[in-house]
């Protein structure tokens, strides 16, 4: 089950859909068993593409932001499996450190920061807000515009333990993706327990693991419900040592390019589908969509001018672009009132707790919703027929239609766990 | 954190209700700790009393009804719960056999089984009903009046299994709460995991055990938080070998009154209560308020008229009542529309998952709201500001009430928990 429920897409429910929902006996056993072995992470969001003939998780973030777009009546949830989560890794937390990314002038963000400390405070945890942020040298409000505030609190080493003043927490949650490197602030913390683990930040982490561990998630649950893989699955590939600025690699760029071009034409042809494929080159290790392209043809990455190298160079925290994950891409058939729509779904330990559409009314059905400065509306799913319907059958019952959103959430969130599991450092 | 919302009491948060918000940190950590210790029962309701100076548990129940009367906008929280109860009792599971009680024409119940059948529908179960009436010999569609029908199917035994025809579940839910003895056809199902236990049934389930692990519970609670532990425990005593129509056992009836008046009196003495105490006498077996008798003084229950002594010698399923408990009463200061009104906590594994008034216009607050054909209105606690708001401080807000009786409903169910450990036979 998922809560949801506003559906941009309002057609009738489609063949993969009611794959979903027909297999639902299955799909849940199946996952419950999945959890047994792996350990979800704390939380995480999850960028799904609806083309129709294909749903994919396209990106999947382990510090997300955005928790104040969900819709508010599905706080209860949030806190359900937040007590959950707790109660898996620090059953003995009586207090938790919540470390926010340094955004301290985007509201958005830090109104995101606020829901995930309303959602902690109400598990029954002390929670106070420690920044990496240089400047913040003494404890210091910030005032949202809804008339909450938030205190910031310099962190506070103390031997092994992490704190702020007076406060040596038991447990910290990092909200802040590590891009520019894990600080020595935050290692070597051994008597507490960090989520989620350092080795998931973009100082370590990269697309390409996630992806990888997808493929394994992807082929095992297709098995069992008798699809073909691809249908939830974008095929990917890698280029290491790249540079944008000395044109290095670009020959491993183009070829992987149409590797996957390749791939993507032959299933296209296959399920006779009427488009054109793209992929999207986006950086290995990064987020907040820097360092992204849509390529429709090998030769484009080889003729890249001056400014696509430059954009394509850096992300986050002006961290060098050298290694990139070449994917499928998967067009966005979603829409509403014509505008693009990508929906994103967010879940706390293996519960899905709700999403919200990423709208963008600027672009096409084959680029990146998620760009720097981009102008999002979200969309909270709605909470009015929150449930799949197995009973009345409809087909195009938007509860229908998410519950598939839900399980591919999942899907994704399982590879992020398969993937943390690969990915741990030995003294981990 | 609890799911509610719509407060009958609107006066200030009571001191008690203060000192549980204040104490949240530590009464969640405490309770993350006992939830270690003690499993859950799968699911079960608590009947609450709230008298402004004691707010405490007088009824709970382990096959619950009424689950029909939670707020929908609870659905989600509820699937999430069960969710995670069946990963707990039965992960392998694919299918459930849920065993409803024999009240085919009770529309209320009804709706309740069809509410049931929905949440674990949606935890990706395939349900079916297996009815104990002997008239179900056939698969039976029973139309609700919302539209809805469930199908009855006679139970089929296969060695050490049960299941309904074709249908061989892992799992078996009771919603039965075996009042008329545990049926052979329920025994020895070593094969399957059968939910509640069987020894949880009134049966063998004595509400003095209850109870008394009750006592353990309130005392440990109530040293973690500095309180009186009188404040949400209600004093009790048992009398065996009580036979109303011989009209025997009634002085073991009379002093156990007494005594239990006399504590209350002290009680009441010693924090300036300005109320006239009573006890409830009720049967230690046996549930739908049945067999329950309100009494002020030890001398009522000598002089028994014939229509009392019928009315408390038998309860459901024609059960001869032969041992009773006589328990504290509390009074109901919560009205709604000048009628007394009771919460009820709904639980499913250790989480809150809603819960509903009883309110009778025509009872005192010193009476009884679960009797025999008596007419509530469930007031479903409301979704509009869900969770205790610890932040604006105000005490008079809703959730914050609430909060408490989460907290006490969760106790309960703690108790309970321990009850059926305590209780489990040798070879369950």
């Amino acid at each position: 089950m998922v809560p949801h429920l506003t559906t941009a897409l309002t057609g009738p429910l489609l063949e993969l859909e009611r794959k979903f929902l027909d297999s639902s006996p299955q799909i849940e056993h199946w996952l419950r068993g999945q959890w047994q072995e792996y350990t979800p992470p704390f939380y995480s969001s999850c960028d799904l593409r609806n083309s129709g003939f294909k749903l994919a998780p396209v990106d999947t973030n382990l510090f997300p932001g955005g928790f104040n777009n969900l819709n508010p009546a599905f706080l209860p949830l949030c806190v359900q499996a937040a007590m959950s989560a707790i109660e898996k890794f620090c059953p003995e937390a009586r207090s938790l450190l919540l470390i926010p990314e340094n955004h301290t002038r985007n509201q958005f963000y830090l109104q995101n920061v606020a829901q995930l400390v309303d959602i902690l405070r109400q598990t029954g945890l002390n929670i106070r807000l420690g920044s990496m942020l240089p400047e913040i040298d003494k404890p210091t409000p910030i005032e949202l515009p809804n008339g909450q505030s938030l205190l910031l609190e310099p962190l506070v080493r103390n031997g092994n333990r992490l704190g702020v003043a007076g406060f040596e927490p038991c447990a910290i949650l990092l909200n802040n993706d590590l891009s520019a490197g894990i600080p020595a602030i935050l290692q070597n913390l051994h008597e507490q327990v960090v989520l989620p683990p350092l080795h998931a930040g973009w100082a370590v982490r990269r697309k390409s693991n996630h992806f990888a561990a997808y493929d394994q998630v992807a082929n095992d649950f297709a098995k069992e419900i008798g699809i073909d893989p691809w249908r939830i699955n974008p095929a990917f590939s890698v280029c290491r040592s790249i540079n944008f600025h000395e044109r290095q690699g670009e020959e491993c760029l183009a070829a992987n390019v149409a590797a996957v071009l390749d791939i993507v034409k032959e299933k296209y042809k296959e399920y006779g589908i009427d488009e054109t494929p793209y992929v999207v080159v986006k950086a290995d290790a990064g987020t907040y969509g820097m360092g992204v392209m849509t390529v429709r043809d090998a030769d484009e990455v080889i003729a890249l001018n001056r400014k696509q190298r430059n954009k394509m160079s850096v992300v986050k925290e002006g961290l060098e672009v050298s290694e990139v994950l070449i994917q499928e891409g998967v067009h966005s058939f979603e829409t509403l009132n014509e505008a693009v729509a990508e929906p994103v779904i967010y879940m706390i330990d293996r519960y899905v707790v709700g999403g919200f559409y990423r709208v963008h009314t600027g672009r096409g059905k084959d680029e990146n919703l998620n760009a720097p400065g981009m102008h999002f509306e979200p969309l909270a799913f709605d909470t009015g027929c929150n449930l799949p319907d197995y009973r009345c059958g409809n087909p195009d019952s938007p509860p229908n239609r998410f519950y598939a959103y839900g399980v591919v959430g999942r899907l994704a969130c399982l590879a992020a766990a398969v993937e943390l599991d690969r990915t741990a450092p030995e003294n981990d």
